[in-house]
């Protein structure tokens, strides 16, 4: 059977993983780029060519991020990770990643207000789905060929997602800053730890990794 | 000037210091002793004699842990620390800690409900006060003889004392669980970050070490 993975989603100190007051000009509100500083200088990310140009770091930041893309045949997100708007998603707006984003898969968003399927280059579709997480990782796994599914945020729909108990595996990094306010990642999950074995790794750029591998895995 | 530390400080990864209902049998609540875990095998716990027979460990744990005593005056802690009850205080509670508490010096117990002071074996005296943070530290600091000043928990008080930015150094350890609910430690505290140098490490028994210094000192 296929896996559910998550990688590299980052939390803040106090657990937000997101800001307040998301907009076009910032996709994560006031928490600005601060969430995700630490992944912009390795090559994983530095290769999806959003975050300036260079060869990018070869470390421990880039030994957890390097994880995302292997195996993986399809993504699930939520509308907000999609889109800065609220409501009915318009037409014109076709993501924040150009017209070759860096999934190179199929795309399940999740939302309340679905539209036709948008096909970018590069292998990227996104399909526009209201639907409950068993049934989104359904068309995830109809669409992904047998390969991983993975869960890509925002903190919503991770949280919804190991609410669940659908995930595998987890990789959250936590970022040594206190945001105060935006979406927290670890409500409603009392207990987790019953059900996975977690481990932690400092990195020199101040970050933590934190692995969840389910128990009996 | 004297110093005023946190030290040993356990919050869950979704932030809680101490469990919800607190009871005689169960000082942290649902929690129960699951936060103090890593710090029980710990030679500086051992030798408080609270939690079993033995010599104690003595590698990353003992090395934070032990750092708790040396160079404190007085230690302020909050009356949910000192009793389960809510209310008034009542005369027969005389602290958690048995005849001879391990914290030796004076202790100033913040509440609503101020009682007379109570003195115990070993150099402990407990002070009932209904003070701001900044007043309970002036009394604080007239007990400890030019010693360092401790904030002692629960995570009411430390919060309180970290907004009011009353804190030079702060110790915290974050343990691998989940507790769902109880009392946040990091609430209201945005940007904390831009005050405090932090710095982490990972202990084999899998928590988490964090130290917070003040930036400039
Ligand atoms: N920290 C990280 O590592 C990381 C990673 C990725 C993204 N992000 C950031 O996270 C933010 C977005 O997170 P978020 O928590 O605000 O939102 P989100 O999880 O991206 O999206 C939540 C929205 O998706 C729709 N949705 C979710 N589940 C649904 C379901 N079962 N059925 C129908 N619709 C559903 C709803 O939107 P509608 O009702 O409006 O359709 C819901 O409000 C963005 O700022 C993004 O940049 C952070
Ligand atoms: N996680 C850890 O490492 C750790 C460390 C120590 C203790 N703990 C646990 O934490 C729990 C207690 O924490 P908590 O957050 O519930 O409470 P707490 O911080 O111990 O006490 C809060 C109470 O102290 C009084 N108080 C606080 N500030 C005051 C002020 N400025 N003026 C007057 N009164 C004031 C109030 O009580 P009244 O209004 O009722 O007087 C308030 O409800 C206990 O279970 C303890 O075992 C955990």
């Amino acid at each position: 059977m296929s896996r559910v993975r998550v990688h590299n989603f980052t939390v803040s100190l106090d657990g937000f993983g997101t800001g307040e007051g998301q907009r076009l000009e910032e996709p994560f509100g006031h928490a600005g780029s601060r969430l995700l500083q630490w992944a912009f200088p390795t090559c994983t990310f530095m290769d999806m060519g959003l975050h300036g140009e260079g060869t990018g770091s070869t470390g421990i930041d880039e030994t957890f991020a390097g994880r995302w893309a292997t195996g993986i045949g399809a993504e699930i997100m939520g509308r907000n990770k999609f889109a800065p708007t609220r409501g009915p998603l318009t037409d014109d707006w076709r993501g924040w990643w150009g017209e070759n984003p860096p999934f190179h898969t199929p795309v399940v968003v999740l939302t309340h207000h679905p539209r036709p399927p948008l096909e970018l280059e590069g292998g990227t579709t996104f399909h526009f789905v209201d639907a409950t997480p068993v049934e989104a990782l359904e068309l995830a796994r109809e669409l992904a060929g047998g390969l991983d599914i993975r869960i890509g945020g925002g903190a919503t729909t991770v949280r919804e997602f190991l609410q669940a108990d659908l995930i595998d595996e987890l990789h959250i990094v936590v970022a040594p800053i206190l945001l105060g306010r935006g979406e927290r990642l670890w409500d409603g999950l009392e207990g987790m730890e019953d059900r996975f074995v977690i481990e932690s790794i400092t990195s020199p750029s101040g970050v933590i990794h934190l692995t969840f591998s389910r128990r009996g895995d």
